[in-house]
C-alpha cells in the first residue's frame, strides 16, 4: 500500500478515461485530477460533475506538475498526442495509458518518452462496445484484469508505481511483456471481435428472414462486433500480426469441425462440444464477476 | 382469437418444457396440463408447484385425451417418444415440438403421425445455456419469435392451431418452410454456437495467460459455448448439412479479414467493422428485446 499519487492527469474522458475520473474521485478523494479533451462540451461536462479540478484544451497545461498522467486515446492517436506533451512531463512523472495493443504503443511511447524513461503501458480489461463519458462508471476497474507491460527498458520503480496505481482503484494486476500481452490480446478480445462481426456479416448476407430470427444467443455472441469501428480498426491494424495468426487458429477449429458434420462424425462433434463447455466453465469460473 | 384448448400435454419438462407449463398456466388459467418426464422427481416438482393436474411416466397416459401434445425432447429423442404414443393420439388432437431443427423432425413425426395428419413442426427462438426446470421461466415465450413449420403435408387448420397456440402465449409467429427455417437456424444460432465454441478451444489451447485476461468481452462472445452439448451435439448433427454450409460462410469472411489485415489494408479492415456494427444494429434494433 502506498500513498495517492498528489495528482493524476487524464487525457481523453471517453469510457474508460471518465470511468477513471470517478474512480479516481472516489477512491482518492485527496488527489487532484486534470483532465484534457478535444473539445470544450467534455470539459465543461467534467467541471460541472466535480470530475476534474483542473481542464484545458491544451494537453501540455494538463499534464505539467501531474504526478501520474494517463493517456485514455485511441491507440492510433497516442503517439501524437504523447509528442504534443513530452516537453512538459518532468522527470518524476509516471505516464502510461489504458490501450488496448500494447507492442506498437510501448515502443513508440518509450521513444517519446525516452529522456527520463517516464512510460509504462498498462491495458484495463474493461473495455465495452459502449463509448463516451456518458457510458462511464466509476466501478469499471474494480475487479478487472489489468495487464502492466513492463519492456526491458522500463524502470522498475515506475512498474511497480503503474502496478499500485491500478491496484489502487480495484484492478487485479497482471505483468506482460508488451509481446505476451498482444498475442493474448489478441486470442482473448482480437479475434472474438472479428469473429461476431463475421457473424453479423454471414447473417445479413443469407436469407433476409434471417435477421428475424435472430434471438438472445446470436444478441450476446455478436455484441462486442457494435463496438466503435474506428477505435477497433486502430486496435485490429497496431496488432495485425497476432490477430491475423489468431483468426488462422480459429478457422483451423472451425474446419475442423465442419469436416466433422459432413463426415457425420457424432464423437467428434460430441467431444467438441463437451470440452468447450467445460474449458469455458474453467475461464469463466476463474473470474470475480 | 380462438378459444383456449381444454387441454395441453408436455413431454419434458426443462428449460423449454417446463417454462412452457408456468406460461400455459399464467395464460390459459382453465385448461388442463398434463406432463410427462422420465424421472419420478420431475414431475413431483410440476405437482407440487401446480405447473401439472395429470402427471406420469408413462407418456400414453399424459397424451391421451388432450387437444394439444408438444413435445419438448431433445431433438433426436423425438421420433422415438412420438412413436410410443402415436397409437393413443386421436384425430383431433395438434401434435407439435419445440425442436430447433425442423427437416428431419418434421419428416420423421408426420411419418408417425400420418394417420390422422396430427403433426406440425414449431421452433419458439427462445432457448438458453441454462437447462433444465430450475431455469424454466413463465415469460420465456413473451416476445420470442416462434418459427411454425410446415410442410406440403401439413393441414392448414393445424398450421393455424399451431399458430394461435404461440401466439397466444405472446410469442411472434413466423411461417416458414422446414428446410427454409433449418437454413436460417443454421446462420442465426448453430453456426454461432459453433463459433462461440471454436473462440474458446482456441483461447485454452493458447499461453495459460490466455484464461486470465478473459474479460466480458470474451464471456459474452461465447456464452453459448456452455449449452448442453449433448443437446446441441443432436441440433448440430440434425442439421449437418447446413451447419457444414454456414461454417464454411463465416471461414469465407475470418479469411477476408485475415488477409486485409496481412495486407495492412486498414481501408478494408475499417469497412468490414462498420458494415458489422450497422448491421447489427438493424438486426437486433428490429427486436423488441
Amino acid at each position: 500500500m502506498t500513498a495517492h499519487p498528489s495528482s493524476v492527469a487524464v487525457l481523453g474522458p471517453g469510457l474508460m478515461g471518465g470511468s477513471l475520473l470517478m474512480a479516481l474521485r472516489r477512491r482518492m478523494p485527496g488527489t487532484k485530477l486534470a483532465a484534457w479533451a478535444r473539445r470544450d462540451d467534455a470539459l465543461k461536462e467534467l467541471k460541472d460533475r466535480g470530475l476534474a479540478d483542473v481542464v484545458s484544451i491544451d494537453p501540455a497545461k494538463v499534464v505539467e506538475s501531474s504526478e501520474i498522467v494517463v493517456f485514455c486515446v485511441p491507440v492510433e492517436n497516442m503517439t501524437s498526442l504523447a509528442e504534443s506533451v513530452a516537453g512538459v512531463v518532468g522527470p518524476a512523472t509516471l505516464v502510461t495509458d489504458v490501450g488496448s495493443v500494447k507492442g506498437q504503443v510501448v515502443r513508440e511511447l518509450e521513444e517519446v518518452f525516452a529522456v527520463h524513461r517516464n512510460f509504462v503501458g498498462s491495458h484495463p480489461m474493461c473495455g465495452s462496445e459502449e463509448a463516451g463519458l456518458a457510458a462511464a462508471r466509476e466501478d469499471l476497474y474494480e475487479g478487472a484484469v489489468c495487464a502492466v507491460t513492463p519492456s526491458e527498458k522500463s524502470r522498475p520503480d515506475r512498474v511497480a508505481a503503474a502496478s499500485d496505481f491500478w491496484s489502487a482503484l480495484g484492478a487485479r494486476v497482471i505483468t506482460l511483456s508488451p509481446e505476451q500481452h498482444d498475442r493474448a490480446a489478441a486470442m482473448v478480445s482480437h479475434v472474438p471481435h472479428v469473429a461476431a462481426s463475421a457473424l453479423v456479416e454471414t447473417v445479413f448476407a443469407s436469407e433476409p428472414v434471417c435477421r428475424t430470427m435472430c434471438a438472445g444467443g446470436f444478441r450476446d455472441t455478436t455484441r462486442v462486433a457494435s463496438g466503435a469501428p474506428d477505435l477497433w480498426t486502430g486496435i485490429l491494424s497496431s496488432n495485425r500480426a497476432e490477430v491475423a495468426r489468431g483468426i488462422g487458429c480459429l478457422i483451423d477449429s472451425l474446419q475442423s469441425i465442419r469436416i466433422a458434420l459432413e463426415n457425420n462424425d457424432t464423437t467428434r462433434v460430441s467431444d467438441f462440444l463437451r470440452s468447450a463447455a467445460e474449458h469455458r466453465a474453467q475461464i469463466v469460473g476463474q473470474r470475480a464477476t
